[in-house]
């Protein structure tokens, strides 16, 4: 197997990156490939997470990911490794954050004619990433259990931006301080909208439900 | 009792944040005022933490606390209850991190004459706190078991800046993949002088370690 391409992404020169965003977004409908934003907090369990969705979603589309890392391979390497789909690390080089340009630089590394869905795994930053349109069709991002119920009052712009959002680590409720509902309720304050998915990636409990959703997405999105 | 301050922060006009950092460090020193820069991930534990520690500070130091936030004023009001000790929120308007300047105008709402030791929660962020020295002594961060012992190899910046690392929700270690050996090598490649704190600040456990270490860094800073 080659070894997993590192791609150094440079910084932006566009000023507005909200067109750039929104033209990105027309370039790759026109191209069938549907750009999923991937955020959460550092130790969340994105990785995890996503090796266990492409599992589930793989029978129906052909999946392509792009790691986004401050430093490292390992993701690439672990998601490439588990799934077999085709997996390349982009290094920020301290960035804290992609937007439609560097996500650009990424996917210029990807075989779009291959890829009916490209995962973005963002920066492990629940400040910077949601304040960049990275040119996705939906953000989602995940909140696990440890980190406390109480994240959407304390990032809201995070919240607010997610039109999905997973609750992780749901095996450890026990052991946590951590209320469901009142999360379900803070989520709701910052988006209306959001869904909210409650799963525990180490098992793979709670993901067939997002995994459906995500399909019905890309569906609904092909028919735009 | 009189409603939290909360200061609203602007953006810095600073070109050179190193050159103001060091200054701000000097005022400091000739106020006789230590500054404590306290960063981690969102959800790590470090209110929770500074409570713990700032019952064991108090007999020998006087304390006051500045609560970095994008949003919201919890942590503040929740350190004053539970502690007693002057605390302010300080809004960063969405910022991701303070720098020498912004840390200047929250420190010009402390009484600096009332306070030996003046702790600076930074925004929960393992990317961008760690790019701007904001003039205090010395760099703590904290990182809870349920994060993953590999952070240190994909936040390399932030612990290569922290003098201390604290490894807090020690009691949760049977239910995580976490390896405290490895992560205190993925440490020591980062910052071999980097000193180690296991704790959990839930039952205090291992704070009084850390207090400790830090009362001497203050007692030796004081000579210098």
């Amino acid at each position: 197997m080659d070894p997993v391409r590192i791609i150094e992404i440079k910084k932006s020169v566009f000023a507005d990156n909200d067109a750039d965003a929104a033209a990105l977004r027309r370039e790759l409908k026109d191209k069938g490939v549907y750009l999923l934003n991937l955020m959460s907090s550092p130790g969340s369990g994105k990785t995890t997470t996503l090796i266990r969705l492409i599992s589930l979603l793989k029978p129906s589309v052909r999946i392509a990911v792009m790691e986004a890392d401050i430093d490292g391979n390992v993701d690439a390497v672990k998601i490439r490794e588990a799934t077999g789909v085709p997996s390349i690390q982009l290094h920020t080089g301290g960035m804290c954050h992609l937007d439609a340009e560097m996500t650009r630089q990424g996917l210029d590394n990807v075989d779009l004619a291959g890829a009916d869905l490209v995962v973005l795994e963002n920066v492990g930053n629940l400040v910077c990433p949601a304040e960049f349109d990275t040119g996705a069709v939906r953000n989602a991002m995940i909140l696990s259990v440890p980190e406390g119920d109480d994240k959407p009052l304390k990032y809201p712009l995070m919240f607010s931006v997610c039109d999905a959002v997973l609750i992780n680590k749901m095996d450890v409720l026990p052991y946590f301080d951590f209320d469901l509902g009142k999360c379900r309720e803070y989520i709701r304050l910052r988006n209306p909208k959001a869904q909210v998915f409650p799963i525990c990636a180490k098992t793979g409990e709670g993901l067939d439900a997002f995994a459906r959703w995500l399909l019905e997405e890309i569906r609904d999105w092909k028919k735009q």
